[in-house]
């Protein structure tokens, strides 16, 4: 069974575009903060902390897809269903669903890394370091 | 042969995460104003305007596939070259390459709409309006 | 006696600079956000509403001042408290107060108007509303 | 005589709210960049090599003070000229005027500091470093 955490949103004013619409790079604004949830809700330390112990500095992306299907506007209340669709060798899909109650506004499906930093200043993709997947499973 | 339109970007440190790099969402901002910048350099007037005249409010996200390929950093000068890939009957394809120089940090490909607006608010996907197409070709 | 309605923010990582703390313009997203939410806890209804009953379709900024005394990073939880400083003819003094716990991070005033549109599209200040400033007192 | 850098924005589609005008924290963003651009344009090495020469992490806000005079939307090219109004024992105030062609729209003076970072991570203000006081006047 796949573990889903939730995070909520408020659509505040400035978050929407002339058309009096939500302007979709807010959308990703949200994910990130969802994606970044989820493993703090699983137990995974702040990524100050893996940068120490583990080498990871955080969890970059490196392709998304995403669907929208349904607008909304400020003073709505939005809920982002997150989980993890799959673990690879060096990387993992993470999925989101953006509700507004029962209604699907957003569908987002993403491959992320455990990013490490070489001497140079460069990243890398860490295989899935197992004490984070089980905190996640 | 496909019209292509560059935008240019630089970017700012605001623009960038403890990581040091640039925060994902960014992108899509830029993406969203090199895609509205592709339609005025074709001669499209403002959506104010089409507005007026085709009931054409803006042409709003519906799909969206990236893949980040580099990161970047503040001080970096981009080049996002935009075209559109595909002309279907109710949406297009919009393509867009994001550059450092000759290296590709992004490429993106997105399906939108020629957005109206009913009379109760809601959004609809016009048929392709043959004077904005025949400005983009 | 005046009144106070408290706003809470996460502060997430993108919200975060190079440095590692909140990059300030995100203190003035959140600042913005606390505003409108002083007025629909007040009971005001939302500005597409007003702009129906009242003609009054926001409340722009004229002026703002702020101190930045602490800095905030990711995983913070903040409280925002806003008020009504001062009522004058055709504006209004609005404060704010952004706190971690006991901790002041970031004080601001700001003269805000209740604005109307002209037909040219330009704005102007309305007398403050008798209905409006009943609910926030 | 003080010295003046400029620095060019076009406003987008997204840096504007649903009153269709540009949503205010967006002019701290770009102001933010003129502050950087102005050191830059000085000859001032980027943060990231002050870092290592100067122990100088960047430039924090402490205070800041805005007026909005005008409004700007979508298509507008503003200017935003960006000086140094007075150097103090640690601290600076920086002044900007934005600016579309000869119409001032937004007016702001800033005090920054030249920060250091403290073992415990905590930042702190340096005396103003001679070698970037020099490059600026």
């Amino acid at each position: 069974m796949t573990r889903v955490v939730s995070y909520a949103v408020r659509v505040e004013f400035g978050d929407c575009d002339p058309a009096g619409i939500v302007w979709f790079p807010n959308f990703f604004r949200w994910i990130d903060a969802a994606s970044r949830h989820f493993f703090i809700a699983c137990g995974v330390p702040p990524w100050a902390e893996t940068t120490q112990t583990l080498g990871v500095i955080g969890t970059p992306l490196v392709d998304t897809h995403a669907k929208f299907v349904k607008t909304a506007t400020y003073g709505d209340a939005l809920q982002i269903d997150t989980s993890i669709a799959e673990w690879r060798g060096k990387s993992f899909v993470q999925r989101y669903r953006v509700l507004r109650g029962d209604d699907l506004l957003m569908a987002c499906e993403e491959v992320r890394i455990f990013a490490g930093r070489r001497d140079d200043g460069s990243l890398f993709a860490h295989a899935i370091p197992p004490s984070i997947r089980a905190l996640c499973e």
